[in-house]
């Protein structure tokens, strides 16, 4: 919360109001987290189940030249050396003071940063727990220091955090020692990095900087990915966020990493109820709808994962920086049951293993043994037994055709090299040839062996090439090398006058003006009125009754459809006018629903993304079956397409069933121009058209609703 | 193919009679294959490229007392050892005959053979490949092999298989040593076999028996699962199967083991079009869809896996013998993130993760640390880096809950043995009293570690708690373990007098008589009777008329809906007759549709399986979105009732949108009588019901067709 109110404006809203603004120094960069000149570490203990402990013993151990001063108000020396009751006393004795680690009960917080803020800190990590994430005592105290810091141009992480890291400067100030490497770590949770970064080394990689961003009070998680894009040890950004605070920063952020040539993996909890449950508990998160991140997952152009071993495996490929340009696979194998068990696999995570066409057969009939299998899955058939260089000349051989994007390699490959015989030096030959195929080819090579740990299966690892055990997990990582480039994207507008009324006849005004097409329709006020609508050639029979002004229309008897005349239509009227006493009345012309498709085009306003866009289609489908697709609010018309497209039940809307095709262009424009006024006016809590008619000859908005943000609730974005 | 043959009736249909039936000495029982008193290598080499040279190698390494006897036509010594041109030479010479292992080429299999046969073996295991999977010739070599084994009783394994185990009585007749353990493995595949034991020793568990079935000449899976259901070393029974040749057999067989207490896992690829492409190449193999192999594993109670490695995790959680009554599961963890994950993890699987009682609540408080969250997932919040006895007192308290079916351990737990410190005896005191609590209770405990090699986890994995490093994985085998009973099987009925006119009133006369409700209609063949049956009080307008007797009579025009009068009807009949000239012309009282659901209903005869039925929901359900739910049929009531609440629309059935429900009764008992009807009519190919209509007051068929097996085709099962 914090974060978001700083960037609209420095002031913290509901603490204290901060009056330090005009003499306050300039902040110390972000940068100088990660190369201090010094350490120390106030509230250093002796006690090894202690944080104070387990920081300064990390401090002492990879100080490398840096001088680290411990601080504990009791204690006058601690793991064998002296140690100070304050930082200023320290500094006074002439140590050197840069990054602090603050390891103080809550209750000592607030003296803590004074004291080390007056010794002349640049940066603190506060370690320290139970605070805005325990209740409003815990927020004071946050804000309190927080208000410190900034007074001082001191940059804070955490609270509630466990430390930092940064393998090029040989700076480990967490509980446990991660691996170096190119991998860029930002997390809430302290567990998941221990787990992440054991993944990352047994893959051969391992981590550039580790930020635990705790309570993201000063520093945030946007504020870090901003960093990483010109950090140059950074290739790679791995986040584990139960809460992204700012969500179009967070969005934007993330495509400079991107564009930058960084992949960022998201894992980001909050898919079921349990697991949102369990977040508001661990870190008093507010989470978002979980299709809601995968919306902005799609607009920032980065990968959702749900667990840290997707997270390891894809990174280790995507660090390989080889792409496939669509879905399609070619399989070898020596051994038709990993080939048939690949091929499954393949398609249950959405890509092909197409029949290889007739110049890439002939090919490899050219350098594999007689017998081999040639179609997709290729089967060397046992000519890998013999000759294990039959596995180098089939990749390559895949990896020339013009129809494979990619080439699974699975089974046996690397039993070879496990011992020594005659074949052992022609698959290791073959592992370098592999290498050099994919290389020379830029497409992924992904392999699947029962021999991940055998020299030749750490020849490919040395060649990019990533190499599981199992072939899901295989399967899965090329899933995710697909190209699929990120929207344009579009920018939230600014607001619009606000509507005033959002009774449902000024809904459709605004709707209308906004180029959404609705059908004919006059707003009456009286049965004379009705009669001379009734009358007008634009309002054609049947018509249909709404009363304007009611929210729930259909819910209070408000709608009465099917009018075939005008008779009819005055009786229906003046039961309406009897029963519900409404404002006026809306008389409409009644839609052929024959020949189209209903649809549902709803807005809704995240607390932390702003404005989504939910498209369904209608009835059963949304309702039933939750066929639904959400993106980030406005959408263009292609963004708008391509939500349509998406839906399991988009083949109606190209005319299954024997149907003429909708009118996809004017459909996706009607999307389009709904969820730019949702996003235009920040004060509807939700914007509402359903159904939506998209027929052959275009596409009708058939009624339309508006909820407005409940005073005192703010659920708007505050970008 | 000659599997199923011989179970009907031992004749091979197509190959030359067998007119040895009398004087055929008795068949040699299956288990002299496992523990032999000699074996025979046929075909030996010293070409260590050769199966001739690997199995004699692992012949003469396990040998233990049984005697070895290598022949190979050319050589006088191999392997260091002597060697005789034929076996009956050997005998000759003093050799003991009992097992044989035929590794020659194809064109001396069936000199081998004989020459096998003559020497008194009692059991063939022929790895000799080019048979029956490559064509024509090569069926009337095997076919020929396999009379002269039939006709002197002997047993025979493959050909075209890579060998047999049994670890139990140290017989290593494959490629490779297995390592020793519970589970049997039957095989149509010679690499997923070296794939799943390298898997299943990870797990600390091995195999029993193991045996490539290879083209199942005489020997088949069936009757190595029959076989499986006494021995008393199989555990647990692994199949990988691309073809089960006899589906019902394998059915039956697979239901006495898991009535015996000994689960099964299948590994059948298929799912794909690639997989069924590959296996088609590798073994011959003739693929089911994949839906049908769903259905028979439904009704055998066994479990259906699509990869090794599943196979292997979900082997050593069964063999703990603990289940879960539903899918509720206790989350354990210290730090928020593994928990959130793990929630998601869950529910991704279909499992819950329910809000936990109050007295489950109270029980946690009262043996944790204060900080820890109890509702669940439930977090120690740092308690067990002080205490890891924290973690098994939660475990115990969780398990004793009666809304928890399962616990699952996830995140840091393992990590305080893996060095040593003062949490090390602590944690692995912990992990004993979470093995003695899970004993206790008998309810599953699943972890998944970042520490899966630690001292504690080996703790656990000895008390027969699975142990996991990813959680998806330890989520899944979670899943599998949900009892869920097999139904009551219904026995295919004995075929009913072939129906001779499949035209639309003679199926629906069929239909009808079976108990199948339809809407009153008459078949007319000239204008009076028409007009007579108008004036019929059963007919009541609008009516349907349907010509009679063309098989595709909707494309054709066949079919004029909606009638509303006796002049109308007149006026159709006659359009019908002039464009047609139909043989008669049914005329049927049209349902109203509003208020009720249209489904479909359809039956096939798979190739292996035999009659199945399949049911969705009509339009574009089951067209647009594949909502179908398949059976084997005849399915009863019962199992009606369970297909058709397993689709995803089902909640349309049950009255979504403000509908009344529609009666289930009447619809499921509809979906038996129609497939009791397919399943006692193996001449038809398909019998289809399209639509039914479902109402709140019972349901319909409204159309029928039924498509005779063609001539010459036997689409049905040989049972």
């Amino acid at each position: 919360m914090l974060v978001t109110m700083r960037r609209q404006g420095s002031q913290v809203a509901s603490g204290p109001r901060v009056d330090t603004a005009l003499q306050q120094p300039l902040r110390q960069p972000l940068e100088a987290l990660f190369d201090p000149s010094s350490i120390a570490v106030v509230g250093a203990s002796d006690d090894p189940s202690k944080w104070g402990h387990i920081l300064a013993r990390r401090a002492l151990e990879s100080s490398g030249d840096r001088p680290v001063t411990l601080v504990n108000r009791a204690a006058r020396e601690l793991l064998g050396r002296p140690s100070y009751p304050t930082l200023v006393a320290a500094r006074a004795d002439g140590a050197a003071v840069d990054l602090v680690v603050v390891c103080v009960p809550s209750a000592g917080l607030v003296d803590a940063v004074r004291d080390a803020v007056e010794a002349g800190a640049r940066t603190l990590v506060v370690i320290t727990a139970g605070l805005s994430e325990t209740g409003a005592d815990g927020v004071r105290t946050e804000q309190e220091v927080l208000r410190i810091a900034r007074a001082a141009g001191v940059v804070l992480v955490g609270p509630n955090c466990i430390g930092l890291v940064d393998t090029g400067t040989s700076l480990q100030l967490t509980h446990a020692l991660l691996p170096p490497g190119d991998v860029t770590v930002l997390s809430q949770s302290g567990n998941i990095v221990l787990d992440l970064a054991a993944l990352l080394e047994d893959r051969g990689l391992g981590v550039a900087r580790f930020v635990s961003v705790g309570n993201q009070a000063d520093v945030s998680v946007v504020d870090l990915m901003e960093s990483c894009v010109t950090h140059a040890g950074t290739r790679a950004v791995a986040l584990y966020a139960e809460d992204v605070v700012d969500g179009r920063a967070f969005v934007a952020a993330a495509r400079a990493l991107v564009d930058a040539g960084k992949p960022v993996v998201l894992l980001a909890p909050g898919r079921s109820e349990a697991a949102v449950r369990g977040a508001a508990s661990h870190t008093g998160a507010l989470t978002s709808a979980s299709h809601v991140v995968d919306a902005a997952c799609v607009a920032a152009g980065i990968h959702r994962v749900d667990n840290p071993t997707q997270m390891a495996d894809l990174l280790a490929a995507l660090l390989a920086d080889r792409r496939m340009r669509s879905g399609r696979v070619a399989v070898l194998t020596d051994g038709g049951g990993h080939g048939a068990i690949a091929a499954d696999t393949l398609a249950s995570v959405g890509l092909e293993t197409p029949v290889l066409g007739e110049s890439a057969r002939a090919a490899l009939r050219a350098v594999l043994g007689e017998g081999s299998t040639v179609t997709n899955p290729v089967d060397l058939a046992g000519a890998g037994d013999r000759d294990p260089l039959a596995y180098a000349r089939g990749v390559a051989a895949l990896l020339a055709a013009e129809e494979v994007d990619a080439v699974l390699l699975t089974g046996y490959f690397g039993g070879y090299s496990t011992g020594t015989t005659n074949l052992t030096r022609p698959e290791m030959e073959a592992s370098r040839m592999i290498g050099a195929a994919a290389t020379g080819w830029n497409k992924p090579v992904v392999v699947q062996t029962i021999f991940p740990g055998s020299p030749s299966a750490r020849v490919l690892v040395d060649a990019a090439i990533p190499v599981h055990r199992d072939i899901d997990r295989a399967c899965d990582v090329l899933a995710a090398l697909v190209t699929r480039p990120a929207p344009e994207p579009e920018p939230v507008p600014s607001p619009a006058t606000p509507l005033a009324d959002t009774s449902y006849d000024a809904v459709r005004a605004l709707l209308a003006g906004a180029g959404v097409g609705f059908v004919p329709s006059r707003v009456v006020h009286h049965l004379d009125a009705l009669r001379r609508a009734l009358a007008e050639p634009e309002i054609s029979f049947p018509v249909v009754l709404k009363v304007v002004g009611s929210l729930h229309k259909s819910d209070a008897g408000g709608v009465v459809l099917g009018l075939p005349d005008a008779t009819a239509a005055e009786d229906a009227y003046l039961d309406l006018v009897a029963r519900l006493a409404p404002p006026a009345v809306s008389v409409e012309v009644m839609a052929a629903l024959d020949g189209g498709v209903e649809l549902i085009v709803g807005c809704l306003r995240d607390p932390r993304f702003g404005p989504v866009v939910m498209v369904g289609l209608g009835g059963v489908f949304a309702e039933v079956l939750g066929d639904t697709a959400v993106a980030l609010a406005p959408v263009s018309s292609d963004g708008a397409r391509t939500l349509l497209t998406s839906l399991r039940g988009a083949p109606l809307l190209a005319g299954a069933r024997g149907r003429a095709p909708v009118d996809l262009d004017a459909l996706a424009a009607l999307v389009a121009r709904v969820s730019a006024v949702a996003a235009a006016h920040p004060e509807l809590a939700e914007l509402e058209v359903n159904p939506v008619l998209a027929t052959p000859s275009g596409a009708l908005a058939l009624d339309a609703r508006a909820v407005p943000v409940a005073s005192g609730q703010d659920s708007t974005s505050r970008r």
